[in-house]
């Protein structure tokens, strides 16, 4: 493609509003232009990304035996009303009415359509399983839409649903997908993890998000660079640290600690680390109080402690006069040993708590701490255990198999098993082998392919702009000819390389606009396009012209003779 | 592609409100699924079926330097308002408010959202010409949707839009278009012919239609079989027939007419044919009564007539009282000659009305017509000649090479001159060579894809189902294998004649269902895939399979062994 054919239209300044990088670079590369809030035209460059990411999706969803058709944007109501969402479902949903004022919707997924596809069209397990997905405009009123593409509300995404005769078909078609994702984010050449959206072992769950890897992301995700277990922080297990309770080594006793209100101010103090101190929080129970013992540098999980029977959800802190009838103390000076009213106390620890050994505590007396506590010995090992904190950089993995790290990630897809939520409700059904009506088995399956590029920006920039990984680029190669309207040599090799890469088969945007050098290799950075040759007259005297990948700090000379077979070999290997 | 791993949904009937053709057999092959009135899934067989359609529009759209983008369905209100397209627009075009009650609209076509990029990214002459375009989701709320995607609500189309400096540019790109959508229709297999949208002189117009030729077609077109020239019936231009005036060679005579009200009357009577009969119809004109002469046997075209400045548009018929006190008599005896007032009468003749000789017509007095009249020696020559009559089949072309015939077409592509309509309204202006702010010229190119998917139907089928044109054809090849199940011979001879065609680039459905051969066969068929073979034991003995192509009547034998390559000349030659 030559430039002067084409519809480059890059910009010095992306508009002040945009924050994010991505956002900042498609704007300013010309890959998108906003229409209105959270609403972008695709631009050519844009749109030749995407079909890459598009490609790139169908082939593997194809290949993976999901068969591609196409539900309409505009969706008649009756059929959310049916299965509930036109009720659940807030003002993210954009409604409308056509001109006899019936209820319509802009698909933000198609659940209802495709299982209404499924009920009239199957009725025997022998039909079962089948996989439809399609590629196709999605619409999200979302209340704040931002960054460009990564939060727009008109977006392009591929949603796939997959009927099944049994539970086990369903999950057997889950790992399918599980694999089938990690192919296409494999092959889109992007650094990615699939996140278990619940406690992060990999099968037993219901629900997998791929992120792609960004500081910029908007998700914390916990992962084991030794292994594949990837979790969301807030949702990771966090095992015990150490693993086994240490014997005592030193006796209790109880220490003054005036005016201490902290785990810092007691490490402080005491001159010990938070590690070897038991904090404890205190919220309101379904009956009584309850006590939550963590370790004194980790982090109450709320989420994880919301989810115990014993407490109340959402969760209460318990006021300080409550705490102190109870405990015989204030905030500050809690603990396990010496609680006034036991009986109206319920204990849980944290599986790190529980481990701790000579470690002090809150001795229930104001200003008054213990030191050299230990379980067993001097008081009982506790009843609860549960995990209730946030994983931090170095705990065990879940899975055995290394230490955690964090990272930030993007979600760019989601697996997800819906089981029969759609299939009960919408009389989804089919007669199973012993001729009895049973409601399918459905799993769903999103990949937002406009994200998607926004994503890989974010992984993949530097200060000149864009670096697209390869099997993305909207060109493979950029041939900058300096001076092509005063020199006939340098046109001439120029318009041959054109050609010989052209027959190769790779994808080259020649920039013939004849501008000047900085702005023509501003424009060829600023795209991301991943190599680039220089043609100048000067080198061309020696035989030579200039190559440069992306990421390379500086040019190198290759001979015009053997240019197309270097460059082809340099292409082929990245 | 396995039919045990693709997903056929025939059916046996189609739905009665299916009336079209290729509605019924759109439904019944599976191809479309009802989802609300005149909103349809693409099934995965109709899928393949666009997507070949697109792939063929848009190879061409970027052959001709058309650059492809993508913009948004969901459009603001405000670029509408500012075109006057929101308030001029009837209640076809979607109209929606978003969750903070701003107004949108789903787009039936682009002209605001393409006209606000060029404007904004557009500054210069240099930078022109421009041709974007797109294929996407489009919709139009119809009063009154029918034919399934012939006239549906949501349909996917090809939009672009072309920008220039100069009305000669748009012209030249305009040519280039027509030329563009006839090698698209051409590589499409279809028969087809462009349409001008007035008169039907190619080149002077600005706007021309692409039918698509087929009996159920909704616009009537007459076309000149020996030339590319096709118009609208009625807009076609009709030149005279004789095209120049013959000698007198009878006298004038009165002769009594009594009871004759009508041409058919008049022929009967004095048993002379239609055509040397001219008859006189009265309208009123912008001043006093305007009197048209047309040949008996041609009829008045009421669109060219109200063109004519002498007449009140829309058309008003004289009554039978004005008639008589103008003319002197009532209908069924006037003519132009003997008109009590000529004064109050302009006389308009068509052109074959006015190369009339030697004819019939009214005398103006009641129950009297004059025979053998001629032009210049029985009244003046007409002072005011015009085309104002219908073509008819036989009617000379009016390029001059041939006569006319007349088919029906249905609109599958339009391509417009624009003007600056868009441009002006929403200042989309450049700077010209000499600096001056001019808005652009532009053009706009339409083809509608879902519904060239079923007029390729109306043209292409038979008793037994569709007939595809191999360019648009799901698959090229279906393999049906009987017996499958039963005999490792046919299981054997099948699975290597799938993976050969295959591995030959030919895409083949195999029927690996193991069905009722006669079941089998019927579903290849109204599939409308263009080739066959069946592999049965019985042949399998004598190293022979059945080849039988859509439109053949009978099955031929070819041996095993060639089977491959036999079967690719055959369809390459195709």
């Amino acid at each position: 493609m030559r430039v002067s054919k084409f519809f480059l239209s890059t910009l010095k300044e992306a508009p002040s509003e945009a924050e994010l990088i991505s956002h900042r670079l498609m704007l300013r590369a010309g890959l998108i232009r906003r229409l209105g809030s959270g609403i972008y035209s695709l631009m050519p460059m844009g749109l030749r990304i995407a079909r890459k990411v598009e490609a790139i999706v169908r082939d593997e969803m194809n290949r993976a035996g999901a068969i591609e058709l196409l539900m309409p944007v505009v969706q008649p109501a009756e059929l959310w009303q049916e299965s509930g969402r036109w009720q659940a479902y807030g003002p993210e949903l954009l409604r409308l009415k056509d001109r006899h004022d019936r209820d319509f919707v802009v698909q933000p997924t198609s659940e209802e359509v495709v299982t209404d596809i499924a009920r009239n069209e199957i009725k025997s397990y022998r039909q079962l399983p089948v996989h439809f997905y399609q590629i196709q405009t999605k619409f999200r009123d979302e209340r704040r839409p931002r960054f460009g593409v990564m939060r727009g509300r008109e977006f392009v995404m591929k949603d796939g649903y997959s009927f099944h005769s049994s539970y086990a078909d369903l999950e057997r078609e889950y790992r399918n997908m599980y694999e089938t994702y990690t192919r296409i984010f494999t092959r889109l050449g992007l650094k990615f993890r699939a996140v278990a959206a619940d406690t992060g072992s990999i099968g037993g769950t219901g629900s997998h998000e791929f992120h792609v890897l960004a500081d910029s992301g908007e998700d914390a995700i916990a992962f084991c660079p030794a292994s594949d277990y990837a979790a969301n922080v807030e949702l990771a297990e966090a095992v015990a640290v150490p693993a086994a309770r240490k014997a005592p080594v030193a006796t209790m006793t109880m220490v003054a600690t005036p005016g201490v209100r902290t785990i810092d101010d007691l490490c402080r103090l005491l001159n010990i680390p938070a590690t070897q101190t038991v904090k404890t929080l205190v919220y309101r129970g379904t009956e009584g109080l309850v006590a939550l013992l963590l370790r004194g540098d980790h982090m109450l999980n709320e989420i994880k402690a919301a989810k115990l029977p014993a407490l109340q959800s959402p969760l209460q802190p318990a006021s300080e006069d409550e705490v102190r009838e109870v405990f015989g103390a204030g905030f500050g000076s809690l603990g396990p040993l010496n609680i006034k009213h036991p009986a109206r106390v319920t204990v849980i620890a944290d599986r790190s708590a529980a481990t701790a050994s000579d470690f002090a505590c809150g001795a229930n007396v104001d200003g008054q701490h213990y030191c050299n506590v230990n379980w067993a010995r001097d008081l009982p090992v506790p009843a609860q255990v549960a995990d209730i904190r946030n994983i931090v950089v170095g705990d065990p993995s879940a899975d055995g198999k290394g230490t955690l790290d964090i990272c930030r990630g993007i979600e760019v897809g989601h697996i997800f098993q819906l089981r029969t939520k759609y299939s009960s409700v919408l009389h989804c059904n089919f007669l199973d082998e012993t001729g009895k009506q049973q409601p399918m088995e459905m799993g769903c399956y999103g990949i937002g392919i406009t994200r998607i590029i926004a994503a890989a920006i974010e992984q993949n920039h530097d200060e000149r702009g864009i670096i697209w990984p390869s099997a993305i680029a909207p060109f493979t190669l950029a041939i900058v000819p300096i001076g092509l309207g005063k020199s006939a040599a340098v046109r001439e090799a120029a318009e041959k390389l054109y050609a010989e890469f052209t027959e190769a088969g790779i994808e080259v945007l020649f920039d013939d606009r004849d501008g000047r050098p900085g702005v023509m290799f501003a424009d060829m950075e600023l795209s991301g396009i991943p190599h680039r040759i220089v043609i100048g007259d000067r080198g061309l005297k020696q035989g030579q012209i200039e190559y440069q990948g992306r990421r390379d700090t500086s040019a190198q000379l290759i001979s015009l003779e053997s240019a197309v077979g270097e460059i082809k070999r340099v292409i082929c290997a990245g």
